[in-house]
C-alpha cells in the first residue's frame, strides 16, 4: 500500500526530511493515523543546554511541536498542511542531553482545526514536559 | 560598576555563554533590569526549517523562551535561577531564515514567580510570534 501526503512523502523517501527534524534528531518510533497517535524519538545534544546544565525549555518545546504536529500531518492528504497556531508547554522537570521520546495524539480533529496533546519522556520514563497545541488544517485546492 | 548574577556573569565574560544561546545565534541588543525589559537578536539558520520552508514553530518558541527568560534572569542575584514552568506561544505568520528580534518584558515579578511576555519580530518589523511565560524564582541559600 502506498500512503500519500506530506508525512508519508518523507517517511517513504519521496521528499527530503525537513532540516528542523534533523536538527532535533527526529526518528519515528510508531505512528497510527487511524488512532491519531505518534511516538517519536529525539536526540538532545549539548548544544541545547541552558546555563544550568539542562536542556533549554525552548528546545523541549521544539521537540513537542515536532511530535504533536506530525500526529496530525500523518492524517493529511497530498498538498495539505497544518501549521501550528498555538503551543502551550509545561516544563515538569529538567531534561538532560540524550534520548527523549515524544508521544503525541489528536484530541479532536475538526474540518479546519486540530487539537493536539502530548508529552516528552526521558530515558528513565519520567515525563519532563507536557504540551497542547492547536493547528489550522489547510487543504490543497485539488 | 560591576553587576552580579547569572546574566551579568555571562555578559561580562565571567561565565561561558550557554550552548543553547549560541545555537540560536543569541545576541543582546539592549537590556534594562530596572524596567524589566530586554531586546535580543537571533539568527535563524536553514537547519530550523520545517517542510514548508518556514522556521519550525518550536524554534521560534526556543527564541522566545530565550528572550522572556533573560528579561527576568537579568534581575537575579548571584546563585539565583528562574526556570520557566509554562510557555505559551501563538504563531502569527511564517518566519524565514535570517535575523529575528525578540522583545521581552517582566509583566509582574513576585517574590517566587515571574510573569513574562514578549514577541518575535522579523526583518520587516512584522510580529511573527507572541508568547507569555511563567518562571519560578529560586534563590540561593546565601
Amino acid at each position: 500500500m502506498t500512503r500519500e501526503g506530506p508525512f508519508w512523502d518523507v517517511m517513504e523517501g519521496r521528499a527530503a526530511p525537513p532540516p528542523a527534524a534533523a536538527t532535533l534528531g527526529w526518528d519515528l518510533v510508531a505512528v497510527d493515523p487511524e488512532a491519531g497517535t505518534i511516538e517519536v524519538a529525539f536526540t538532545a545534544p549539548e548544544a541545547f543546554l541552558n546555563p544550568f546544565g539542562a536542556i533549554q525549555g525552548g528546545f523541549l518545546a521544539a521537540m513537542l511541536d515536532d511530535t504533536l504536529g506530525p500526529a496530525l500531518v500523518a492524517t493529511l492528504g497530498p498538498g495539505d498542511s497544518a501549521p501550528t497556531s498555538d503551543l502551550h508547554v509545561q516544563f515538569l522537570r529538567p531534561a538532560r542531553p540524550g534520548r527523549l521520546v515524544g508521544r503525541g495524539r489528536i484530541v479532536r480533529r475538526g474540518r479546519d482545526v486540530g487539537f493536539l496533546a502530548g508529552e516528552l519522556v526521558d530515558g528513565d520514563g519520567r515525563v519532563v514536559a507536557v504540551a497542547t497545541a492547536t493547528a489550522q488544517i489547510r487543504r490543497s485546492a485539488g
